[in-house]
């Protein structure tokens, strides 16, 4: 039997609390943050660990799925096939799948893979992934809605005072003045040159984010995020011809084919694919390498300590968002940063070692 | 407290054995079917029950979503508000949703809420639903691409003795040639003048689509079902244009959205929504009625015994598929054909009532 002959695959799931109550335009409150860890054992005990997070509902369906369903399936199987098992997992769950729960589900499966191969020639990420870069531009996102104005500058002065040097805050305040309030303040604390976007979590319609975008114009956005529905790929095309900000989406993007319809119909200045619900490293790579033959910059969404090494590593590379969802601080190397620039560890595999111990008291 | 406030949510999941294995394109073998259904209680006691089904894959992650997920989402709510509660499931979980398991899930869900609906109102779904028809167009759709020639036709000349008046077959045999040899065989088995649809589950490039669709033309195929990927909208556009085979397909479509699309770019003649799978009763009628606009026939996929009340129901009314899953069989009024149409059910409720006693076997 081959060294990487699949063994053993065990998947643990955990419910990780935020320190307080976060809130975006559309999701309501987050109270905390689901993290779903995958570990493969291969024949001669190598061990790879993926992973992907909710905003705190659908972990169980995710590891039902991986459960039941993808575990018989990829035993024994050869892990260093990644690009055949990712196919495989794709058609086999077809029916159920394409996106949803089933591609949080690959996600995991397919980082745990990808750590397995890097490990299995002894190099880091950055390196397999693309090789251009180690650092990658980042920037930090606050889920902060709630926020009263003062709450809101305090949090960003935070950032400011942690080595950030790009911000973005949410928007889709009931009243469209009530973010421009915000716009301004934060823009007044930040200075002029800071790189500064916004996020309105798909909570406004085409027409309401026309009118916002006209506004926000005079605050120099870097992008705005998610203005309406993630579905609407030519209604993100009607706001980009009809303003001159830049629109940036893709954390709600799941497959290939989602991708491919943005790139052709939403005029995105900016793409952000999640590693974690859009088919692993495989399935961000392919949307990556899509990207750039649209010349357009490929960012990420949540999990920085993961997308530092792809963002950095690509010829398209944008921005890495740092996420509110803490989960480098549940590893042994959270992110780091230089001089407002995230840099991609060296280590041997993905670059995220979980903390068992620090996790522990949250696995459901 | 209201009498329709929602006291108790129960879910069960059972794996029922198909009599042979069964295979299409893309699927491989089928040997079972998961059939998962949800009974809602309402304070007053009144019960609804709701179901989907997958073929074979994907039961354990739906249950998990509806009991971690929806259960406590819905717990105590109003069972008569069905349109708010839709609306509350599919932002509640978006960022796991829009498609997939979730889809599945909330599909259960709603198709309960409509039992309830009825049996509050003592009438029959086909009542509820549009009250135009009791009796749809039916055709007998096989799982058949591993069965031999031979084996095809007896299996055809079955459906014909049960009364089917149309029928569809599985193509996307690795040579066209035995495609062609099989749609050949049938059409002489069935004569010139009965409906005839094929069926390719998109295991076709659009280029071998619009071979098939040429070569097929000669023996008046009343459509193409799902000749390449769902998702490649376009591409089916372009077999359409390239031919004159009519084209339909919706069983892979999860929400309104997607429909939209394929309404927009897919040239399609008739559209297949499957409420276990499109967002319950809720969501096919949204799909029928987006179809009307567009002046498409709305057809059925799967589940005739529930389809039959909805399309049969509609201005725009198409064709109900009778599917090789036997649902209907474990039910307490298995379908009705009369003279080749299959009736609505006139009891009140959604018109199907499972033999639970039949189904116990096959818990899981
Ligand atoms: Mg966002
Ligand atoms: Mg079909």
């Amino acid at each position: 039997m081959a060294n990487s002959i699949i063994k053993s695959i065990d998947v643990q799931l955990f419910a990780v609390p935020l320190e307080e109550v976060l809130a975006d335009a559309m999701h309501g409150d987050h109270t905390h943050f689901e993290l779903l860890t995958v570990t493969i054992t291969d024949a001669d005990g190598l061990q790879g660990t993926g992973y992907t997070y909710t905003g705190g509902k659908g972990g169980r369906a995710i590891r039902a799925l991986i459960e039941a369903d993808l575990k018989p399936l990829l035993s024994c199987q050869d892990s260093a096939e990644i690009e055949r098992l990712y196919s495989l997992m794709e058609y086999n769950i077809h029916y159920v799948g394409r996106g949803g729960i089933a591609a949080f589900a690959v996600s995991a499966v397919d980082i745990a893979l990808w750590d397995l191969r890097c490990r299995r020639s002894a190099i880091a990420l950055h390196q397999l992934a693309g090789n251009l870069n180690r650092k990658a531009k980042a920037y930090r996102g606050g889920i902060d809605l709630n926020f009263s104005l003062e709450r809101l500058l305090e949090n960003i002065q935070g950032y400011l005072d942690e080595g950030f040097k790009a911000v973005k805050i949410k928007v889709g305040k009931a009243q469209l003045s009530e973010d421009l309030a915000r716009v301004k303040a934060v823009r007044e604390l930040i200075g002029p040159d800071m790189p500064f976007m916004v996020d309105a979590n798909y909570s406004m319609t085409v027409e309401q984010a026309i009118a916002a975008s006209r506004a926000f114009q005079a605050y120099d956005i870097l992008w705005f995020e998610e203005p309406t529905i993630p579905d609407d790929y030519t209604g993100f095309g009607r706001i980009a011809e009809a303003t001159s900000i830049p629109l940036a989406m893709g954390e709600n993007l799941h497959t290939i084919h989602e991708f491919g319809y943005a790139f052709e119909q939403a005029k995105l200045s900016y793409i952000q694919p999640d590693a974690s619900n859009c088919g692993g490293i495989t399935g961000w790579l392919a949307a990556a390498r899509l990207a750039n033959k649209y010349s357009i910059p490929v960012c990420s969404h949540g999990m920085q300590e993961l997308h530092v090494s792809l963002v950095a590593s690509q010829p398209n590379a944008g921005w890495v968002e740092v996420h509110s969802f803490p989960i480098d601080q549940y590893t042994l190397q959270p992110l780091v940063l230089e001089g407002g620039m995230a840099v991609a560890p060296e280590s041997i595999g993905i670059g995220v070692e979980f903390d068992w111990d620090k996790l522990l008291p949250f696995k459901i």
